[in-house]
C-alpha cells in the first residue's frame, strides 16, 4: 500500500500549556511522538497545514485543506482536527472530494495531558483508513461515521449518529 | 451491532509494578481504565479468563480460550495476549474457529507505564473489529495480519509479515 | 511532630482541562493524590480555601487565608497559590503573622500534565516546613526564599533572589 | 552555596522496561529529566557510579561509593539508591564520612512508571540538604531519618523510625 497521508490542522488535540503565561497555546504537532510511542509501523507522511482552534478556522483555512487532499497524491489521508467544527470540515471535503478516503480525527483532551483520547483516536483512524471506501468519515469514540450521518453532542463530548 | 467481546489474558498490556518485591506481576486488567481514557462509546463486554505470561499460557490455557470463544455468542472477539506466543494462539484459534472475526493484540510495554503502545494498539484493534470479515488476525503496530501470515521478529520487537 | 497544615487556594497547580469547552478550570485539590503518590507518611491536614487564579485573588481572599492562618493551631503551614502574585500574598502574610512558619508554594505546569513540576515543588515543601524556622517563605525551583528577598521573573518562569 | 552532589548508584529509582525481552533493567539515570521536571535551579552536579539492584550491592561496591563521597569536594551528596539495602550503605557512610551531609534517597517505583514517587523524594532529598547538619540520612516518604534510627518495612513498603 501507499503511504497513508496525516495532515495537521491543530485542535485540542496538539494543544500545549504555556508556562510563562497559563494558556493553552500551539506549537508543534504531536503526531510524530504518538507513531513513535504506538510503535507504529505503518508508511506515513505527516504535514502541518495549519495549527487553529477548529472554531477559529477560517473559509480560506478549509479551501486550503481542501486543495491539499485535492493535491494529495496518496488516496488515503487522515486529517487531525479541532472536534467543534469537525462536521463542517468533513462536509465540504465531501462535496469537493469523492475518490479518496479521508478521516478527520481529533481528541476531547490534548496528548500532552497524560489523560488524552489522543492515541486511541490515532490507533483507531490509522486502522479504518486502511480498509474503508473512498468516503468522507469521521473517527471518535472508537466509532467510524459517515460525514452526512454525524454530530457532536456537545453537552456529553461525544460524537453520535443522527437518527432520522 | 452486537456488542463486541474482549478477553483479557494477561501479557505485558496487564503488567504491573510490585512495590513491595521490585517485580513485575498481575493484578487486574486495564481494559476498563484505557476504553475509559478513549472515551469509548462502542457496546464493548471484557472478561478476564486469565493473568497470564503468554510464555507460560498452557495448553489447557489455550483450549480455554478457544471453548470460550467457540461459547461467546458475539461475533466480535478481539483477546489481549502477550505478545511473544500471540501467533501460536491465533493459530490454534484458527483451526477450530471459521465463523467470528477474532483479533488478538498485546503491547510491548504494560499499560501502567506512562509510554505503553497498549492505548493505541486498542484503538487500532477496536477499529478492524468493526469491518474485517470471519477469520483470525493480530493486530500490532498499526497493522493487521492474517494468522498464517506473521511472526513477532524479537529482535525489533516488532510483527512483520511472513515473505514466502 | 503536630500536623503540617495545607491550605489549597488554586493556581496552576490544580488547573484541569475541561473538555466540554477545552478550557483549563479549576475542580478540585489534586493534593490528596499527590500525597499519595509519594507514599507520604507524614502528618498532614489538606484544605481547600478557595480555587481562583492567583491573578483573580481579591484582597478579601487574601484577608481570608491570614486569618485562616491566624486560627490555625499548627505551627507549620504550606499554602498552594498560583505564581502569579505569590509573592504578594507571602508579603501581606509577613506583616501578620510571625510566630508560625509559612511556605507558600505552586506549580508552573498543572499536576494533571504528565510533565507538572507539582509533586517535586510538594516534595520540597513538606522537607522545609519540617525544619525552617518561624517565618514566611517560598518554595520553587528546589530553592527557599524569604518573602522579601524573592521575585518571579516572568520572562524565565523562574523565582529568584533579588540581589539589592 | 557550593554545588551539591548527586551520586546515582541504580535501585527501582532507574530501572526501565525492555521491550525485547519483558525484564526490568538499567539503562541510564533518569536524575537529568526529574531534574529538569523539577525546574530545579539548583546547582548540582550528577554523577553515576553504578547502575546495581541495591540486592546485589557488593561489598567493593559500598567501598567504592565510601571512597568517591570521601573524594568529592562538596560537603553536600545526595545518593540514589535501591531501598533494599539503602540502611546497610547509610550505616558504612556514617562509620567513614563524618563532616558532610548525606542524604540516600530512592523510589518504591520506577520513575519511568507514571505513578513513581521518585520526582516526591528528589524534592524532598534536594530540600533537606540544604539545611541538615553534617551527617548521613536517609529521606524517604516525606520524612527525613538518622542513619542509626532507621529501618525499611518491607511489609508495607515504607522507612520508620525505630522504637527503641
Amino acid at each position: 500500500m501507499k503511504y497513508i497521508k496525516i495532515f495537521s490542522t491543530g485542535g485540542t488535540f496538539d494543544k500545549e500549556f504555556n508556562e510563562l503565561n497559563g494558556e493553552l497555546y500551539f506549537k508543534k504537532t504531536q503526531l510524530h511522538e504518538l507513531l513513535k510511542l504506538g510503535r507504529s509501523q505503518l508508511n506515513v507522511k505527516v504535514e502541518t497545514l495549519m495549527m487553529v482552534d477548529s472554531l477559529n478556522m477560517t473559509e480560506d483555512d478549509r479551501q486550503h485543506i481542501i486543495h491539499k487532499c485535492q493535491q494529495e497524491s496518496s488516496k488515503r489521508i487522515i486529517i487531525t482536527h479541532g472536534t467543534d467544527t469537525m462536521v463542517e470540515t468533513a462536509k465540504i471535503l465531501a462535496q469537493h472530494i469523492k475518490d479518496k478516503t479521508i478521516i478527520l480525527t481529533g481528541a476531547m483532551i490534548p496528548i500532552k495531558f497524560g489523560s488524552s483520547d489522543g492515541l486511541f483516536n490515532l490507533g483507531s483512524a490509522l486502522s479504518f483508513i486502511q480498509i474503508l471506501h473512498p468516503g468522507v468519515y469521521i473517527t471518535m469514540n472508537g466509532r467510524y461515521f459517515n460525514w452526512d450521518n454525524v454530530r457532536k453532542n456537545k453537552k456529553l463530548g461525544i460524537f453520535e449518529r443522527i437518527t432520522k
